[in-house]
C-alpha cells in the first residue's frame, strides 16, 4: 500500500479503529444504555460497516446530508444531531418516510412549523444545554421546556423521544480527568433532574448525552439512558490533549510526501497543507502551537512519535515540519512522513480515508 | 436565486470578482509584466474562465492535481508553483506531453532526478527565499543555485526559465502599506541582483513574483518580469486586514441558514461551521477572534458589513454569530446570514462555488 502513496492520504489504522470501537461499545454494554455513535467524525460507509460488528444499529450524525449518506447505506435509526434547519424540510420528510429519524428542537416556532409541515412520524428530542453555551435550552428553564411540550403535543406525528446533551465544554478541559468527571456529572444531574420531573407524565422519556471526553474517562454510564461519542473512533491530538486517548490510540494519519529539506533550520517541508490536515491547531501549555506531530512512514504503521517533530505552521498545500538533526538527517526527499491530525474529524472531512 | 439556497453555499458576486481582476490585469498591463495568477484560490473553470476576457493565457497552480484539472479544461501553459514531488513523476510526464508546463526546483536531488525521468520538454524555476522562510533557496547562496543550474544544463528537456520568489511574509502585516511596499521592495532587489547576475550568460531568464498583498498596494510593478496573485479575484477578511481591499471588494460570502437564536446572550446559530469556511481564524487588534463576519442576506448581495456581527466560534457544522440587539432582532429562524471569510482560498475549497 505505501509504495501507491504519492498524495497526502489519510490512513486509517483498521486494528485501532477496532479497538477503540470494541472499548467503547463493551462500556455501553456494561452500563445497559444505548450506544448510538456520532457518524460525523468518518463520514465513511467502510468506518461504519465496522460498528455493526459491535450490534450498533443506530447513529447519530450532524445534518441532513449526512442522514440521508448513511440512510442510503443501510442505516435505519438516525438522530440528526443538530437544531432543526427548517429549509431542509422536503429532504427531512423523505427521510422520516423511510427511516425512524429524530431531530433536536430548542425553539417554539420550530416546532410549531414541524407539526405543520411533518408527513410522517419523527422523533423529537428537546436539545437541553447543561453549560456548554452553544445550543439547547437552560435546563434550569422548564419554563421554556413547557411551552415547548405544549407545542409539540398536538403533533401526533411528533413523537417526544426525550431530552438531548452535548457537554463539549469538556473539549475545553487539558488533561484533568477529575475537571472532565465533574462535567460529565454536571450533564447527567441536569438531564436526571430533567427525567424525574417530566418522566411521571411522559414514562417513554429518554435523556441522551456523551462527548468523546466524557464517554472515553467515565467507566460506567450512570444516569443515561444513550451515549453519542464520535471522535472516539480515530481519536486525534486534541483528545489526546484533552486526556481521552493515549498517542498510540489515534487511528488516524495523514501520509505527506516529503519536497524539500533545508538543514540550515531543520525543516522539512511535506506536500499537505490546511486543505488536506485542516487549520485545527494545538496549543501547547509551554505556548507554542503546532499542527500535527509527525514521524517517518516506513511500513503500513506509523510508531515512534516524537514531540519534537512537529508540523510547525500550514499554508494551503504546504506542511512545515520542524525536527531535530537526528530526524532531518535520516528523511530524504520523496520520503514519506505520517503526520498525527489535531482534528481527526476536520481531516477526514478533507479527505477519503485510505484503510490499511 | 436566494430561495434556492437550503444548506450553507458559497456565494461569488461576480461584478466584484471581475472588478477585482481588471484592476489587476490592467496594472500588470500598464507595468508590461506577464500576468499568471494562481488559480488556486477559486479551483474553479467557470472563475478560470472569466479571466480569459481580460486575456490571460497563463496561470499558476499548487499542485499536480490542480494542474490536471485546469489542463482538462483549456488552459495550456501552467506553473506548478510547488517544490517538485517525485512521487508524482508519473503525472508530470503526462502534463508535460500536453502542455507548457513550469516546475519549481530548489533541490539538486530533484533536479537530477527530473533530468534523468522526463520524457518531455519541462520549464524550470528555481525557487528563491527573498525572506519569507518556507520554501526556496535563499538569494544570497549563489554558490547553491550554481550547483542547481550545473545539474540542470546538461539535460535538454529542462529549460530553465528563471527565478521565481513567494514573499509569502506580507501575509503578516497588519494594516501597514509601508510594510508591505518594503516587502515587495527587497523582493524585486533579490530578484533584480539574481538576474542581473545570471543574465549574461542566460539572456532569456525572467523573474517572477507578486503575492495579493504587494500586488495590491504596489502600483507600479517595477524590476519583475511575472506577477502571480491569486487571493485578489476574491478577497477576503484576511487581505482586509492586511490592507490589501476594502471591506465592499470582498466578493465571496458565505450563505448560512439561521438555525437557533439565544436572545439573553444575542446569538445566532447559524448551519455554517469549519467544514464550510475553514478554521481559518482573524486576531483582531484588540486580541479578539473572529471567524467572519455576517449581515443579512436579502437579495443577492450582500452590504452593510456591520463589525458587531461576527463568529466568535466555529464547530464542525455549528456558527455561532455574536450580535447586538437591534440585528438580533431583525433575524429570524430561516433566515440567511452572509458570512465573509477568514481565508476564501480554504472556503472556495471546502465548498464548489455558487456565482450570484
Amino acid at each position: 500500500m505505501l509504495q501507491n502513496i504519492t498524495k497526502p492520504t489519510l490512513l486509517v489504522d483498521i486494528q485501532k479503529c477496532k479497538a477503540n470501537i470494541a472499548k467503547m461499545a463493551q462500556k455501553a454494554q456494561k452500563s445497559k444504555v444505548i450506544f448510538r455513535p456520532h457518524f460525523k467524525t468518518h463520514q465513511s460507509n467502510e468506518i461504519g460497516e465496522l460498528f455493526r460488528e459491535f450490534g450498533v444499529t443506530k447513529i447519530t450524525v450532524s445534518s441532513v446530508d449526512m442522514a440521508k449518506f448513511f440512510a442510503q447505506n443501510g442505516w435505519n435509526d438516525i438522530t440528526i444531531a443538530f437544531p432543526v434547519n427548517i429549509l431542509e424540510l422536503e429532504e427531512i420528510n423523505l427521510l422520516a418516510k423511510n427511516i425512524q429519524l429524530n431531530l433536536l428542537v430548542e425553539a417554539v416556532e420550530v416546532a410549531e412549523i414541524l407539526g405543520k409541515k411533518m408527513k410522517h412520524k419523527v422523533g423529537i428530542f428537546i436539545k437541553i444545554d447543561t453549560g456548554y453555551g452553544r445550543t439547547g435550552i437552560d435546563f434550569r428553564k422548564t419554563n421554556k421546556i413547557d411551552r415547548l411540550l405544549t407545542t409539540i403535543k398536538p403533533y401526533s406525528q411528533l413523537e417526544w423521544k426525550g431530552f438531548l446533551a452535548h457537554a463539549g465544554h469538556s473539549y475545553k478541559i487539558r488533561n484533568d480527568r477529575t475537571a472532565i468527571q465533574k462535567i460529565y456529572d454536571e450533564c447527567r444531574d441536569a438531564l436526571q433532574f430533567l427525567k424525574q420531573k417530566y418522566q411521571p407524565e411522559y414514562p417513554q422519556i429518554i435523556v441522551s448525552a456523551g462527548d468523546t471526553p466524557t464517554c472515553s474517562i467515565v467507566e460506567k454510564f450512570e444516569g443515561l439512558d444513550e451515549i453519542r461519542p464520535g471522535n472516539f473512533v480515530y481519536y486525534d491530538l486534541t483528545q489526546w490533549q484533552i486526556g481521552s486517548c493515549d498517542l498510540d490510540e489515534i487511528a488516524v494519519a495523514m501520509a505527506c510526501p516529503v519536497v524539500a529539506k533545508h538543514a540550515d533550520r531543520n525543516e522539512i517541508i511535506v506536500y499537505g497543507g490546511g486543505v488536506h490536515l485542516s487549520k485545527d491547531r494545538l496549543q501547547l501549555l509551554n505556548g507554542q502551537t503546532v499542527w500535527g506531530y509527525a514521524t517517518q512512514l516506513k511500513t503500513n504503521e506509523w510508531t515512534n512519535i516524537n514531540r519534537n517533530t512537529f508540523v510547525k505552521s500550514l499554508s494551503q498545500e504546504h506542511g512545515i515540519v520542524q525536527t531535530n538533526t537526528s530526524f532531518f538527517d535520516k528523511i530524504k526527499i520523496g520520503d514519506i512522513l505520517a503526520i498525527l491530525p489535531v482534528h481527526s474529524c476536520m481531516a477526514a472531512n478533507l479527505l477519503k480515508i485510505k484503510a490499511l
